[in-house]
């Protein structure tokens, strides 16, 4: 009965995501998944904007509001922005459902079949999967502790200069953990600018930078509007709101707006008044903060207990701010049979294949460390550390 | 600098909401747009039920979420569509950010460029848009008092039998008002199961019923899994929270899911939890019973102050429930000159040709007869009316 079109078939289930329903079992101790901590939801706080908002301003609220999203939401949002040295006002702001909306719509305004996208290898899952459903072919530049390879990046560019885009997470990268240095962020904005090809810059954890000072985004060093940069309130206040943004030149958020009518008209009105709200009265420079410490006392458990418990043969990150540490097996080992060996025990993560566009190397798996404590923190990654030194012995035998 | 997409061409803006920006002034008398009366929010039980959700599950209510949307709120709705005949369970629905994103997701998962797709003439603008995005070929069938005219669906069909999907609003169209009869959904289901062309069919003011009895659905009489049913929160608690289903048979749910997957990950979890626990705490059913009665109370003073104000030569629709009245002019008038002398006295509506699919009628408009008080009702249609008596006059010097 059903005659789908022929994108249909381009339509891929994230990995992850059909993960999660095979450790929902509560006694598994999950470095799975993407989510916050959710013990640090300011729910007091919350509470009381989400109540006062609808009795006082309810009308507003609850009712249809503008596609681009509400004009203080998105001068809150360029005000932040401006910290970070990119220079912005409200006019370069729309609000999406979650930095994920805004990959969809990226796909949706910039891919026709067959161009070429560029990104890092491997690359968060959500965004391939958002960028396949337009055919393109995906092009992976390999990295290195400071993030994608400036030479290798350029070589890419050179073969093929019609690319629509280069998307990169520079800062504490999903799945890597790996943050592009300075210098290269520059050089990839000079690359950009040399090759006209814009960069679409997806930024959710950038406020989530565990050591002192600030890490500038690309758009920071954007003189030319090459960059549209993407962000989120998910990992700094809370996911459940979907409420993210896109930042680009004007005459790019239009375009994006026209999208977003089409698709579901606007981001729902009350979440984006509560974020207002919550942000004007408390103070959210503090709430990331905690998270910050919290993030980074478990970051530091986790590696810890990675090194003593993980067998020497086996490399993994060190990530500077974000969730992830991304961990590399011997050649020979296979991270779905460690998944498989390791559920056994009750331990679960993200096999690393799925997050490489070409889903052709299989020795690295990612491990989320803010969303267990770190007790079973450390009791999942003796677990791990058993499995692991189990497997290799075999591999060894 | 940016590349943009071939399809970036076909994103069209809403005529309403550009017509939006025109008619800011409060000083407005505006029954243009969709807006439901935000006087009739449940304000005090929604801030109740809000502050009461995030302090007792705030964990869960403002973090990520299963795609498919809360089983809870899939339950409820399931239970609801089964007092309108529609078997169901929670297997068949998938919550979307308001009705609008199951009309983005139905296009994505069926239309390749030239496909036909077959609607009423006129449509909802915003299905219309949606779908433009796909480049379909869009056949509009013409409407009387009872909806579509099902021998010329019959017709349209059989030079079309590779059409895509028929699109129906059937109860209370969105732009005119009018009503498919029981006897036409019941052909309209036929004629699907004859050519194996499923029915989208988008009924978002269902419970807007003004009359004793309850309006069946077409999805009621579809016993075969035709049917793709689009429903809708906005107008019977509010738009705000952007709260929608598609029904479908589960093979189908499935596939949107995965779009939705790649498109915003899920729906707000906290919205769908206020939905439910709304639902589940308060009598939702009289409150749509006062909606009714609100909007019916606001029909009946504007079809009355229409036959007293308006000129003979002008016909109207009498709508029986949802929001809309469609006015049709002398076939010399044009409806966007009446706009701009209207807009002069400070009246507003939307012309009609943007809901046609090829925007070739120009002596229609559509009138909300919801957002307004009753007195600005009459005030409204009392200079509406001076200004068609006007017009006329000039047409007929």
């Amino acid at each position: 009965m059903f005659n789908y079109s022929k994108r249909e078939k381009l339509i891929k289930p994230s990995a992850i995501r059909e993960l999660a329903k095979l450790i929902q079992d509560p006694d598994i101790i999950s470095f799975a998944g993407g989510m916050p901590a959710p013990e640090l939801f300011p729910l007091e706080e919350m509470a009381m904007v989400s109540s006062d908002i609808i009795r006082k301003n309810g009308g507003k609220a609850l009712q249809y509001s503008a596609t681009e999203g509400l004009l203080d939401l998105r001068k809150i949002i360029a005000n932040r922005m401006n910290r970070f040295n990119v220079s912005c006002t409200e006019e370069n702001i729309i609000i999406t459902n979650g930095s994920q909306q805004g990959l969809a719509f990226s796909g949706k305004l910039f891919i026709d079949e067959g161009d070429v996208i560029i990104c890092e290898n491997p690359s968060y899952i959500g965004a391939l999967n958002a960028f396949r459903i337009f055919n393109p072919r995906i092009i992976g530049v390999s990295m290195d502790e400071n993030g994608m390879l400036m030479d290798e990046l350029a070589k890419t560019l050179k073969e093929y200069p019609q690319a629509k885009f280069i998307y990169t997470i520079p800062d504490f990268q999903n799945p890597t953990g790996v943050t592009l240095s300075a210098e290269r962020k520059q050089t990839m904005i000079k690359l950009s600018e040399q090759y006209q090809v814009p960069i679409i810059e997806d930024n959710p954890y950038l406020e989530l930078n565990f050591n002192d000072g600030i890490s500038y985004p690309i758009k920071s060093y954007d003189k030319t509007g090459n960059v549209i940069y993407l962000g989120s309130f998910s990992k700094t206040l809370c996911p459940g709101l979907r409420v993210g943004w896109i930042l680009a030149p004007q005459e790019v958020v239009k375009k994006y707006a026209l999208i977003k009518q089409s698709v579901d008209l606007h981001t729902n009105t009350l979440s984006q008044m509560e974020i207002v709200e919550y942000v004007s009265r408390y103070n959210y420079d503090h709430h990331i903060m905690a998270i910050r410490d919290l993030y980074r006392a478990r970051r530091d458990t986790m590696l810890k207990t990675m090194a003593a418990e993980f067998p020497d043969s086996i490399h993994w990150t060190k990530p500077q701010g974000g969730m992830f540490i991304w961990v590399t097996l011997s050649e020979t080992m296979n991270a779905t049979d460690v998944f498989n060996k390791a559920l056994e025990q009750k331990v679960a993560f993200v096999p690393g294949d799925s997050f490489f566009p070409d889903g052709n190397i299989s020795n690295c798996f990612r491990l989320n460390y803010v969303t267990m404590d770190e007790n079973r923190i450390i009791e999942g990654i003796k677990r791990l550390g058993q499995v692991l030194k189990g497997d290799e012995v075999r591999n060894n035998v």
